[in-house]
């Protein structure tokens, strides 16, 4: 790293307020010296942290934090609002304190006003900051900032009808890199395209025509002009948008050339020497790969095959690659997943053959879309949902509610493969079959191959597999948790001497009636086993069921809580979610 | 009724084809006979439908259904769609044909291509039978209908953007009542305004902006104009809005001068001889009433509290009477419950004190935000949930499926109050209270009253009420199903001669651990009620917690099912909701 000087100086917005245009560009390099620096060493969001110094500078610079409030949408462009809110050393410092989270906290500061990590939230959080400033006759400004990869989103549009009504100061920055995580695609990508091609000109202006006024600014990583432009609209009567035009991975070269694949980056990127920032080309498989090999052969065999991707390709694999090969038959909607749901209940009630890709965290956003548009009209679509787990994420991206959301939801078949070859065999029967809306909870971690194809009939709803026939003990291990519940089977044989029963339920969205009457015979106790959330999960499906009855059962899963980067270690502990806990669990009951 | 004449020729939408402009208008006064006798005799959204009948018959006339493919957003303008799609007996007969749903429906007619009764899904459906349509090679016309009311929610502005970017055909009727269900407030409808007002040629046109042909029509009930507008569009290559201009009531005078009262009517209205629809005023207390009561003292007193609507004002009695005296202290949002729950937090956060009033089959399109926006932030908004329960709705207007949804939310504290002293004591505690999100699930029915003034302290969180201690058996009924559970616990007393326990759980988000573990010393059995979907829900949480131990349980609600229209009593037959059936239940146990 380079010295850091000006940095030094700087511990609250206060301090740069009266730096010079060039100290500030100084300072400017030494932040993204930072960002460098942090996501080389945890992980993050480089591309469009990179983008956004200049303008967190400005607005730092015209407006007075925290009494100005900044509400930063989806938190990918905080960091250098971080690093001059008194969080510098989750950036510089050797080795970097990594307590400082890579999201807007307001734990962490007084100048974040609350803890964001999903997507296109700001305006209608912003809103009702000012609306509650105006009810309290405060006086100050509240900025909104949005990317424009954000805008798509069904919230931040419904904010932007609610907000240019607003009588009062209200600013939204649109910060215009030209991106989402991928390219964008929509209509609102071309309106903007044509205001940067005018220079802000263009006669067809969204923005306008509901009533805000409107600034842009091309240059959008100069200090100068950016102070300039916030200047004017600073302390405004009216609702106001302020559209810059930013560089997505400004100052990195390979980030500028490839803004896709430095989104979002891999600690240790930096040392990689390569091109971008993906990991080495693998010769083993991936659930990944494995789902994108079949796809492209069967799109070959079949041009009513049609993949939807809203806005996250990445995380399923569905590289430049695999998106050209698909060709007309790979959408990505942009962050849109309400849409996406809607679209491919519509494809699948049309004869097409849709598979939606989406990420656990992210159907959160689209709960009436799968009980309305795609259940209700039982339209035989596949959703693949991705990293749904228990994991040491951020508090803002648990993948653990997916099985309460859906499960709960009639008519959908929720699908939890444990392995290689169910998981090909569900997908390729959900996509062939006609008759149920399917979901299929992707397995998360490296992939698990039996070598024996699986030719499962999954249209024989809620028929579970029983693995291994003992007695006493029944395991019941859904998806990702099939082989712990496995190999906690195998340590009750040794340590209790139990010859336990062991289950792959397959059905998270249902209980198979006739085997677990059937498990009354020879068993007085069930444990169940999801890799989510138990409140309203699977396990307690089988627990009511055997409420009325002698069966003990225990349920394992996660608790109902936003836990917060917390190791998986101590996850584990605490929902005793290790063979020696469990054995213990069960020798409180024997 | 006038005679009927020419609605007795036309079977079939080619039956009109060959009918003159004077037939059709005509045919247009008898489809409004119609709608109003349904209406009449089954209740019904009375004055969207009057509104959009020439329009329909213009699209009939131009287009070929269902070759060409009609998908009419929240069905709340498919009555004369309906009536000409072979289904005329649901409006004209005499009794009416009640099989005959109010809503689109594909298992009635090849004319609907989906169940849709929920807001804002049209256009995301149709893209997505348009590119099936596409991937299969085939040609026709796909047309989603779509009111300016709906278009503020955040699936259509998602699927505007992934529309106007489509190569092909694609025909988007945008049907600008200049109404929501009440009026509409925000800047799209600004937009629409400078659209109506300029006949389409304001510079600022958002449709142009992303790239749609636009087409705008202010006779939107003049048929033949109709006509000749829809010539230009059909078989057009590109995305495409016909921007068209109807009276909302039309043709019913009352409907006309009073839209919002006239947007749904119940049954009966015709006959009653007033100026509007709503009921005559009444002098006994509902739970609408003391909250309209509540929330109009509470806001003389502290101007910090506000009011907000996503559009559905009249569901919680917030009148234009109550809307005017709340002054700058109501907010109508439109339809768009997720920025509703955004907005809210936004407004918790900064020191205001919200409380958003949604209905239950609702506040499903806005999971995420009550997830991220509100419960990670632990932003002290108050949610009010109406309508909850089990009922003989139609499939689309569920309302048993928010337990499920928002009790197994983090941090969410939700209240289930049992009568009106009760409800009373939580809102007020909820909106002075800033530790936690509250929602509360508004008793559904008649008003119950204690006459005795309820001081509970619910900041104690988790703490249920056992109302009558008894032994054996333990009766938990939450919110609505309190009073039934005490109805059964006094038949249990008559014909099993147990003097059992009775429990107010009071929260349906949480376990009273010690309660319940208290109540092991004497009980044996426990039955719990919620008046909601089973799965997920409520009472899966007390068997869980009593999964590793002797006592049996069984949890009464609704299955996981999307009923449509079954009677409430045939509903609690099936979900042994009654004394008789939950005595037989637990002879088997005993």
């Amino acid at each position: 790293m380079n010295a850091v000087s000006y940095l030094d100086k700087v511990n609250c917005p206060n301090d740069i307020k009266t730096m010079t245009i060039e100290e500030l560009n100084c300072l400017s390099d030494e932040i993204r010296q930072g960002i460098l620096n942090r996501a080389n060493t945890l992980s993050g969001h480089l591309g469009p942290d990179l983008g956004f110094v200049e303008p967190t500078l400005a607005l730092h610079y015209v407006f007075n934090s925290p009494v100005d409030k900044f509400i930063l949408d989806v938190s990918h462009q905080c960091y250098a609002h971080k690093m001059i809110t008194q969080r510098k050393s989750g950036f510089i410092d050797n080795p970097i304190n990594s307590a400082i989270s890579g999201y807007s906290n307001d734990d962490e500061s007084v100048h974040d006003f609350f803890k964001i990590g999903h997507t296109s939230t700001s305006i209608s959080l912003a809103l009702g900051v000012t609306k509650a400033r105006d009810l309290k006759n405060e006086k100050y400004n509240v900025i909104a900032v949005i990317g424009d990869g954000s805008l798509s989103g069904g919230e931040a549009l419904e904010g932007l009808n609610n907000a240019s009504v607003l009588k009062g100061n209200f600013i939204i920055v649109l910060n215009d890199n030209e991106m989402s995580i991928a390219p964008t695609n929509g209509g609102l990508y071309r309106a903007l395209k044509e205001l940067r091609q005018t220079n802000g000109m263009s006669q067809n202006n969204m923005f306008k025509a509901m009533g805000f006024d409107y600034y842009y600014l091309n240059e959008g990583n100069d200090i100068e002009k950016l102070i300039e432009t916030f200047k004017k609209v600073k302390d405004t009567a009216k609702p106001t948008v302020v559209h810059i035009h930013t560089l997505k991975g400004k100052g990195y070269k390979p980030a500028q050339d490839d803004k896709e694949s430095y989104h979002f980056v891999l600690n240790g990127f930096l040392d990689t020497n390569s091109d971008n920032n993906s990991a080495p080309q693998e010769n083993f498989e991936t659930y990944n790969s494995i789902t994108v090999d079949y796809l492209l052969k069967k799109k070959e065999k079949d041009n009513s095959l049609i993949v939807v991707s809203p806005a996250t390709p990445g995380v399923s694999g569905f590289d430049p690659s695999f998106r050209e090969k698909m060709g007309d038959n790979y959408i990505d909607v942009d962050i849109a997943e309400q849409h996406a749901v809607g679209y491919v209940s519509g494809l699948a009630k049309n004869g097409a053959k849709p598979v939606l890709a989406v990420l656990s965290s992210f159907v959160q956003r689209a709960y009436d879309q799968l009980s309305q548009d795609l259940a209700l009209n039982n339209s035989p679509a596949t959703i693949l949902v991705y990293w749904g787990a228990i994991t040491s994420a951020d508090m803002t991206h648990l993948n653990i509610f997916d099985i309460p959301l859906i499960s709960n939801i009639p008519n959908i078949v929720y699908l939890s493969p444990v392995n290689k070859e169910e998981y090909l065999q569900m997908l390729d029967w959900s996509i062939e079959q006609n008759k149920h809306p399917v979901v299929i909870r992707v397995p998360f971690g490296g992939l698990i191959s039996t070598g024996i194809k699986d030719n499962t009939d999954y249209s024989i709803l809620n028929k579970y597999k029983m693995t291994h026939k003992g007695q006493k003990i029944a395991l019941i291990g859904a998806g990702n948790f099939y082989y712990l519940a496995s190999s906690i089977k195998d340590e009750i044989q040794k340590q209790l001497g139990i010859d336990a029963t062991l289950i792959n339920p397959v059905y998270l969205s249902g209980v198979d009636e006739k085997m677990l009457e059937d498990l009354k015979s020879e068993h007085n106790m069930v444990l169940t086993f999801e890799d989510g959330c138990i409140e309203g999960g699977f396990g307690e499906k089988i627990t009511r069921f055997y409420g009325n009855c002698d069966m003990k059962v225990i349920n394992y899963g996660a608790k109902k809580e936003f836990t917060d980067r917390v190791s998986l270690s101590e996850l584990y502990q605490r929902y005793h979610l290790t063979p020696e806990l469990v054995i213990e669990d069960i020798k409180k009951i024997i």
